[in-house]
Parts: C-alpha cells; sequence; structure tokens
C-alpha cells in the first residue's frame, strides 16, 4: 500500500493475507502482528535496538545445529516454553514441562528394572510407578522414554565421555502399567551460556541454572503424549528455575532406604546393592485424546 | 518459581530481571515478555504449532549467512522493518524504508556522473538531486551510497554474472550537496522464496514481488543516517509491496527526455547517448541528529 503508515499497517498486513489461507494460520497471524506491532510502537524501538534483535537471532541461528537449538532455549529462558505447556495442561493429568534440548531419539529399549547408572558412581535410587489414566486405570504397554544428566552434570550430547544413549532408555509399561528401573541421582545443571541466550542472562542478571530432574516422554495408543519433568523436593533451585519448568505436582521426595533392603528380584542389580538407597515414586496420569 | 502458573509467568519472568538490568532492556523485555505470552494465551498455542514455529526459525538459521539474511526477510514480511522505520521517521524529513538484505559494504568510490549501467542494455536513466537539511540547506561531502537490481532482476550478492559491487556505488555530494549518476532503471523483484518466507508468503496467499527501486544509505556528519528507496510512480507492485516499503513522497516520476538532449559536460556518458533518455530527480532530506 502507497500510504502504509505506523497506524494502519497491521490492518495492510491483514489485507495481504489470501481468502484461502488456512482459518487457524490466520487467525494466530492475526494476533501474533497485532502484538509484534503494537511491541515495536509502544517501546519505540529504533533502528539499532531491532538490528540488535536480528543479529541475536542469526547468532541463535549460527550456533543451532542437531544437537543444540538455541531457538528453542530462547523461548525456555523466556518462559513461553512453559507457557505453552501450561496451558496444554489438564488439571486431572500430570503436568507437563519443558522438553529442552538435551533428549535423544530411538533410545534403547530397556526391560524393566535395568539399570541407567552403569559405571558411574553414586547412591543408588530405585525409580518406579505407573502409568495411568485420568479415572486410574492403568495403561498397559505405555512407553516411557527417560533420560537425564550424568553426575558430571552433562547429558550425552554435551558429553565426549558418554555415548550417545548414556542416560537414555525406553521402558514399556507392563499389564499394570508398572515401570521401574534404577539410577544415580541426576544433578542441577547450567543451561548452554555461551551464546545469546547466555548474552541475555547475563545482561538480565540471571543465573543459568536447571534443578536437577528426571526427564520422561510417556505415550501410549489413545492417549495425548506427555512431557515432563520429576524434580528431587530438596533442590536448590526449584524456585528459580531458569527455564520455569518445575510445577508442585512434578516435584518428588527421594525416599532414603536401609542397607540391605533392596529388592531381592527384578532388578539388574538385584543382589549387588548392599548399602542404602534411594527411592523415587512417580506415576504418570495420561489424557486420553478426546478428554 | 515453583507454582509458577500460566497467569504469573510474566510476572515470574520480570522477577527474574536483576537490580543492575540496563532500564531500556528491562522496559524493553517487559513490554515483549507480555505481548509473547499475552499471543500465546490469547491464541491458545499448542505444542505442534510452537514447534513449528521453533523450526522455522531453525531453518531460517540455517539459511541465512553473511549474504542471506532470513531473519531480515522475515521482519521485512511481518512488516515490522517497515514500522521500524515509520516510527523513527520524522515528517520534515525524506521518509525511511526498508534496508532490506541486499546491501554490500565498502561500496566503490564513484565520480559525480559515473555510469552505473556498464554493459548492460537498456533506456539510460540520469538520476540527480541534492541532499539537505530539513532548512533546505545543502549538506555538502554527504555521502551517498546507492544500490539496485540489474535487468535481469537480481542483485549483485544473487548474480554469478554480476562481480559484487556491480549495481553498488558510493557517491560524495558536491558544495551545493549535489549528486549524479547514470543507469538503467532498476526492475520489479521477487524475495528469495525458496526458504521459510517464501513458505509463509504462499501458505498466506502472498505474492513475493517487490516494485522496482533505487536503494539508497545517505549519511553526513552531524546527521541521522538515512536508508530509503525510490521508487518509479508506474511500477505494478506499489500498492502491493510484499515487505510494506513504498512511502508517498518515495515515489517518483521518470521524466522521459528527447533524443539529442543529453547534458554534454558532467557525465562518463557524454557524448555518447544520442537516444532519448530519462531523468529522476531525487533530493534526499536528512535530520539534524539533535532534530
Amino acid at each position: 500500500m502507497r500510504n502504509v503508515t505506523s497506524e494502519n499497517i497491521t490492518d495492510t498486513f491483514l489485507s495481504y493475507l489470501g481468502p484461502n489461507t488456512n482459518p487457524r494460520l490466520k487467525e494466530v497471524l492475526t494476533n501474533l502482528s497485532s502484538h509484534l506491532h503494537n511491541f515495536v510502537r509502544e517501546t519505540k524501538i529504533t533502528h539499532d535496538e531491532w538490528q540488535q534483535a536480528l543479529e541475536l537471532l542469526k547468532w541463535a541461528g549460527d550456533i543451532t545445529d542437531e544437537e543444540r537449538n538455541e531457538f528453542v532455549l530462547l523461548s525456555d529462558v523466556l518462559g513461553v516454553s512453559s507457557l505453552v505447556d501450561m496451558i496444554n495442561s489438564h488439571p486431572e493429568a500430570t503436568s507437563s514441562s519443558v522438553l529442552g534440548p538435551f533428549h535423544v531419539s530411538n533410545a534403547p529399549d530397556m526391560p524393566l528394572g535395568a539399570d541407567f547408572k552403569r559405571h558411574y558412581p553414586g547412591q543408588v535410587v530405585l525409580v518406579e510407578g505407573y502409568v495411568k489414566d485420568t479415572r486410574g486405570n492403568p495403561i498397559p504397554g505405555a512407553k516411557i522414554d527417560i533420560w537425564q544428566t550424568a553426575p558430571n552434570g552433562k547429558y550425552s550430547s554435551q558429553d565426549e565421555e558418554q555415548d550417545i544413549y548414556s542416560f537414555h532408555g525406553l521402558f514399556t509399561a507392563d499389564e499394570n502399567g508398572y515401570y521401574a528401573f534404577t539410577t544415580v541421582r541426576p544433578v542441577s545443571y547450567t543451561v548452554p551460556s555461551d551464546g545469546p541466550v547466555g548474552k541475555l542472562l547475563d545482561a538480565t542478571g540471571r543465573h543459568p541454572w536447571r534443578p536437577s530432574h528426571l526427564h520422561y516422554i510417556v505415550k501410549a495408543p489413545g492417549y495425548r503424549s506427555l512431557v515432563t519433568e520429576v524434580f528431587p523436593d530438596d533442590d536448590p533451585y526449584l524456585d528459580q528455575d531458569t527455564v520455569f519448568g518445575v510445577r508442585e505436582d512434578l516435584v518428588i521426595s527421594y525416599q532414603e532406604q536401609p542397607a540391605g533392603t533392596f529388592p531381592k528380584d527384578g532388578f539388574e542389580l538385584s543382589g549387588k546393592v548392599d548399602d542404602s538407597y534411594s527411592r523415587l515414586n512417580f506415576d504418570a496420569i495420561l489424557l486420553n485424546t478426546d478428554e
């Protein structure tokens, strides 16, 4: 439009959208353009500031590859990923939480009771629970994809000392919806801070720490997939997770167990754990796709 | 925060900003987070939709390099670049218009009257004008950086047949603020449509065309730099520029001149143009830095 102005540019943008535009895409772009243009008008963004923003996005693009996605991280530290999680959660189901950038596809199938920790030192943690629907019925055969940091605070994709599937595994719930495995406690860690997100955190006096967690993706036919995280209740970063991932129902106590009480059967480590260990119980409650 | 919810996440985000955050950065992030979170809440963005948005940004990063910047183009087709231009313009100065992705730094110095067109065919266009302040005083020594498409619709950075400075040149205004050169008419062209921006245009039934233009950056000490574009008044895309760059004061008529009237002096082509040619007069009015 020849007379496009700062007042009519949003309407001009909308007038460009063709009649065959998907209605949902049109709805999203209508709202997006309105917020984006209002943001620029209200804050009176200068050329230099907008150029800095575009350079930040270019830098994010330069640093992103198949194993690291700075756009996901930017969405995380701005609270957008968590907000998408929250508005798509259902009060009767387990809260979802950020996927993050460290999931590795095609993790190996592991039998129930398998051990994650391999040669790593640390107290054994026995993790078990049930996959259920919102009415409490078990979901047999649910797939439970779990990943976590090694004791050095690194995910396998960040760590040359680990093979890519280290601390990643895919379990299948039994006929009661039950799953179980052993591991060591995950540890608090920092999100990558050598890129534009790190620069943003630094400029705003924010730390890059996340509370420790086990990361879950739970799937079953007929149910909505659940991406979530399970946090120990004694982590110092629970109240200041830099990516806003903590929800009350995802904070779980690790229960200390006396020496000599590790289960005699059903675990890869049965017969090998004489010391004290801890137990973590976490049930995943899935929404039916029509809920 | 352990009890972060979809209602309090914007306040939680703001509570993370440290006391030493630059006040302007805090102002921008406060407004940005509010609009971004409201956008997600109001449109009820799903996980799949947000993932698609993040993949679009990753794709933009993959396709961006030193000669092509898909983030700039995305900003352009969303109208944001033009909005930043408009809110930073002054009614008494020449309107600014999008920089676009095709400017090449360090264009060669050219004497006044130099020829841009080289061996390219097409009617000669004599471009001239003055660089002035808002009170009409000339700005001697102003630097005028000009670039345009070749007749094939390509900028030098897109075209293996052109060297990098083809149709790029840097002129210095004389003591009267005057500048002049000869060229051929720029042509309408399409923005790159093989990336995410092209996909967005396609999905919304938008064409990728821009009206033809000469692109200017005008600089002088003590004045605000002006980035602008000069459009011929007969271009078919004036009213539907896909990047919203057209302003009324930037639309100029190419004045047809009879054969045999080309200036006898002062131009590289003087004595070489016998046919009809056209003239384009464009004055650039700069704002003083304190205006």
